[in-house]
């Protein structure tokens, strides 16, 4: 497992090896598994998937097999312990590479029936290297260019839990970050953006390959694709290789992984030139080899052209006892570890004490009483300003709290009082610098989210400005990352900027999408209730939508009501039957609350409801929703700076929702506020007609 | 206006003068308009905006003196006049330096009162410049990146007009674009994608300038932003200049753009590095300059700095005279280029028949006849075929539609079969290849639209990654760009990519985002009612989201019924009162029909209705949507594979929808839909639970 050249393996037999993971279970081929675990009628056929992208796993299979085989540090049978080498596959359509090198080092995750089960119903090989369904996979990735991003991510967690608990005499945080990257990668702003960053806090640890194998799946990258990629990335500040022979060149690639390790204050791209669908007679560097089967027939001419002449998904004698010695050397390699842990907290109790929960992700008993309060007499402020108070105060009590905005930390609030910027020479810091790059910001959170269970960033920019970071948001959603995304200037309220800035179908956009919880705060209580839901739920990321300007606190809100997403904050009903329920989020349960004031001076039982999280509130009993949405009244009036997409189904037929539905304008708040209708005026004249 | 280098020009005075846009109307100052053609009570108060960007303005002025009293051609009393020079300010937040070059350069949409009127409701002079507002302004800018993506777009449509249109002896077809981008816009992914394809493409006459005043909102760019821009950009295949000093280097700037002029096979980057505020003694060369306004007291230390003794808004007599000469010279441009027109029409008719119907935007009568049209005996298909068959129908009629995919050509079916790939050296021709470059694909397209009236850009990709593309297609809404957005592989459908490809809740956030029309074609007849729809809407983009899998192609299904959003495929109800409703979009359409089918077996009334586009059904008569509708049938079933975010308003309190609310996975499509419940069966059950 370390760098040791072994004579064999630039032997013509384990080139045909490193290929084989590749030709391999791309579709419908050749075997790379020792033993069958499962009685034979279990067995899939090898021809189901039919599909497939065989090209990548075919030209990077020797990539592949020296950092798997040579270079990584990692324990098979725990795809989780800290301190493992990580290894990101950016270009994910060519998963099957990963799988099959998984299987070969002895994962558990990746038995021989999983590779025969590539791409079908609840397999763990998907058509896309999956975190959350495949153990050994460190993120999700297939959506072009995220997988440097999240590499950027584990790069810069490692760099800074290094710098924090790191010992001249105990290096006890000590990985590096491996990736592999397309032409299609290179061509994503958002990869570019990642990749500036990584230049400019000189993340040494990280070193990138990228196959230059000059086939898209449109063709060959002449006809959109001939800039100097090396030229770029020397402008970017980093470190650049080139392996010309990326084929059959293991020498030439271990040189450069040599070369890049020794390069400490710069990422290293290795550029290696490949062939796609490399062994294949017919189908080679062709981009009918990129994104589907080989076929039979080419599958048997692949085989007989690499020399190999075993049944599909056999794994030869020779080969399972070279990649046998994977299992016991990880053990050893963790083992190793282990104890120089112990021996970090005997020396070093609290730094250890600290270090134990970030890799644990357990929190101090009580870290939720942080969360500051509020009354109705507390000074009005925007949810902003609330949401950096919880920020700081939550620094205090979560070691792994980190993060910062795409250059709007000003505006969006989200300084951590206490601590410096990360930056090249002062990793130990915890306010991250992103600059105007909110896409790759969304995507290098999820790497550090997916770092360890302990490290919770938060990022931020304007809400309006999530469409630019919504793929890496998604990914969030679907990869189970628990990112929080500090979203300020969350309507039209943000005034003067205009209709570009202004969020209008966002919210609803957030609520549309699974596994993602959108909050809306609408005081000092809800927004650190908006925190402490944030921070319990690491298994899917939370968005907070906050004003620019200034909120009163309610009287009612509070952190609890938060918790179940929707809650009742005022009410003089009797029998759960009033007159009229009012709902509102955010800035305009200032207006529901005032509009409901009123109409109560008119002898009206008004119930005002906050519904500041729909997926909470979802989630909760149907006595409770009961309670607050009682299905016999049918009199709601909905009152949201936004657009009415999916109120419908909240108000009801026969209620109605007041909102916008069209684009903004720039004129100051209150002006736009008032042309727009959203007003208590507005809120009293559609309850009146209602009851 | 042409670049005749004005003695006057490099004297105190005009410096003054050149800056004068930049301190002056920024927030509440100085002034610039010669005279006022209101009467004095109707006036604004100067101070009234007292927010905005003033760094920029200050920073920037002599690049925008220079171009638009020198070098750019353009006619200010005929704004959309065809052969004009663009520019485009890709630094958005700048805005007032445009409205007062806009202003003193004669433009009709920007008088005194204008200026006074910054950032306020109703004003032509919004807090970002938008081209729907304020003539002169030729696309929407401020969320950054964006404006030298359309930039891109705009020299593109350009270099493929001149190809197309222009003779040895009369080129028709002959303007610049030009850009000012900051350091905002470089940090942004989707620049440096855009910037990717014109070196590609070799626009050689786009010129943009890098305003390199080392200052973002969050301080010194060192902190995030310390790549060298000029080697990435020769990475690019830029020519690339560096101006030392552009706060007073008119010489230098002027030289740059000859020489960028000369350069005709590459686009050029003009870095100039200025002081941003330039001329506030106090909060040049600071953070504080760049978003909020400088204060009466700073405008006052200022105007002293910089030698300015007028009151605001007043604009000098010299200057006055020195700017009166481009509405005369304007009128000129314009008309010697007509006559022009007039000899290239006798001497090329046809050709000059259809560039004027480009720059019109008039299609030939009957057009639409071209498009095909299915019986359900015709085969079944997939959507994205049949999309393929209207856009090579539809290339023979119109002919300003040109575009093509994210490397996805032979996946989205894109392909324009009478035509080539433009290209650097076949600009004439009309597939365009974005390479893996959604955002900025949809960006250029915004550009290719906004260049004149006649050129409708589609682009494609995978409906996911819309994700990539949204701040882009928010902008085609907003700046009333009608892009048509090719998304195939619409749903779960698409199978084996698994999750991280599959749309889910896509279909809800175009839904729910204004002037869009969010199209989901069942059939052949309505996609090629999709496309009707499409190209007929100038002012609104569409995106057609098309399925991979075949579909059959079904009895009732019509283009007439696209156009209405909604209408009925089936009923064998009388009286308008159906038992139940079943109501679905593209694919789901089949399955409700069979639905339909199995439950009139039953003797069961069933309408059976298409929800192609909620857009266009909202716009229709209550009678319209009454007899599709009907608000007395509450038993309801939809059928959609994705969210079900939305249809809650559909179908009522009492309805059922069957939708996805969670990821997808991987796996054969026809397993995914029967795992996941999208069945006939599924709805023959919730209809029946319902009448």
């Amino acid at each position: 497992m370390a760098a040791a050249t072994s004579s064999l393996s630039t032997s013509p037999t384990l080139s045909s090896l490193a290929l084989q993971p590749a030709t391999a279970p791309s579709t419908n081929t050749p075997a790379i598994s020792p033993s069958s675990r499962r009685p034979p009628s279990h067995r899939l056929s090898p021809s189901r998937a039919n599909s497939g992208h065989p090209g990548l796993p075919m030209g990077c299979a020797p990539v592949g097999h020296v950092l798997y085989d040579e270079v990584m540090r990692y324990n098979p049978k725990n795809p989780y312990w800290f301190n493992r080498d990580r290894f990101v596959l950016s270009a994910g359509h060519g998963c099957m590479l990963q799988y099959a090198l998984l299987h070969l080092a002895g994962y558990d995750s990746v038995q021989e029936e999983d590779l025969k089960a590539f791409r079908q119903w609840g397999s763990k090989t998907p058509g896309h290297p999956e975190n959350f369904e495949t153990p050994g996979i460190e993120v999700t990735t297939g959506p072009l260019g995220q997988g440097i991003a999240n590499a950027v991510g584990l790069a810069l967690a490692e760099k800074h839990l290094a710098a924090r608990f790191n010992k001249p005499d105990n290096e006890i945080v000590d990985h590096y970050t491996y990736a592999i990257l397309g032409d299609g990668c290179q061509m994503e702003g958002i990869a570019n953006e990642a990749c500036s960053l990584a230049g400019h806090w000189g993340l040494g640890k990280l070193i990138a390959f990228y196959d230059d194998n000059h086939i898209s799946i449109d063709g060959d990258t002449e006809i959109a694709f001939t800039e100097s990629v090396e030229t770029r990335f020397e402008g970017l500040g980093w470190h650049v290789i080139w392996v010309k022979n990326g084929n059959t060149g293991y020498d030439d690639i271990r040189a450069a992984i040599k070369e890049a390790k020794a390069v400490k204050d710069k990422p290293t791209l290795i550029k290696v030139t490949t062939t796609i669908g490399y062994g294949s007679p017919n189908k080679a560097n062709s981009y009918s080899v990129h994104g589907s089967a080989l076929g039979a027939k080419e599958v048997d001419a692949t085989r007989k052209n690499l020399g190999w002449p075993y049944e599909p998904f056999h794994v030869p004698e020779d080969v399972k006892k070279h990649w046998s010695r994977h299992v016991p050397d990880g053990a050893a390699l963790e083992a190793e570890w282990n104890a120089k842990f112990v021996e970090y907290e005997k020396k070093y109790k609290d730094a250890a004490v600290e270090l134990k929960s970030l890799i644990n992700g357990e929190f101090a008993a009580g870290w939720e009483k942080a969360l500051p309060t509020y009354t109705p007499d507390s000074p009005a402020d925007a949810t902003r300003n609330l949401s950096q108070q919880c920020l700081n105060a939550l620094a205090k009590v979560i070691p792994g709290l980190l993060g910062g905005s795409a250059d709007l930390a000003s505006s969006n609030m989200t300084i951590l009082k206490m601590f410096g910027d990360f930056q090249k020479d002062a990793p130990e810091e915890r306010n991250v610098r992103f600059g105007v790059r909110e896409h790759s910001m969304g995507a290098i959170c999820n790497g550090i989210a997916l770092h360890c269970p302990g490290l919770i960033p938060y990022c931020a920019t304007f809400f309006v400005f999530t469409d630019y970071m919504r793929a890496a948001m998604r990914l969030s959603a679907l990869c189970e990352a628990g990112v929080i995304y500090v979203m300020t200037h969350d309507s039209i309220g943000l005034g003067e900027d205009g209709p570009t800035h202004q969020p209008i179908e966002h919210l609803s956009s957030f609520r549309a999408m699974p596994n993602i919880l959108m909050l809306r705060p609408a005081d000092g209580n809800e927004t650190a209730g908006a925190y402490k839901v944030a921070v319990l739920n690491r298994k899917r990321p939370s968005v907070l939508a906050l004003s620019r300007q200034k909120l009163p606190n309610l009287p009612g809100s509070s952190i609890a009501g938060v918790e179940k997403g929707g809650y009742v904050i005022s009410d003089n009903s009797v029998g759960n039957k009033p007159d009229v329920i009012l709902i509102a989020t955010g800035s305009e349960l200032e207006i529901a609350a005032k509009a409901g004031d009123e109409l109560r001076k008119d002898g009206k039982t008004v119930r005002v409801v906050s519904l500041v999280c729909w997926e909470l509130f979802d989630e909760q009993s149907d006595a409770y929703k009961e309670s607050v949405l009682p299905a016999a009244v049918s009199a709601r009036v909905s009152i949201e700076a936004g657009s009415t997409f999916g109120w419908g189904k909240i108000v009801g037929s026969k209620g109605k929702s007041i909102g916008i539905d069209r684009f903004g304008a720039s004129a100051p708040a209150g002006k736009i506020y008032k042309e727009f209708g959203i007003t208590a005026e507005a809120v009293i004249e559609a309850a009146k007609a209602l009851c």
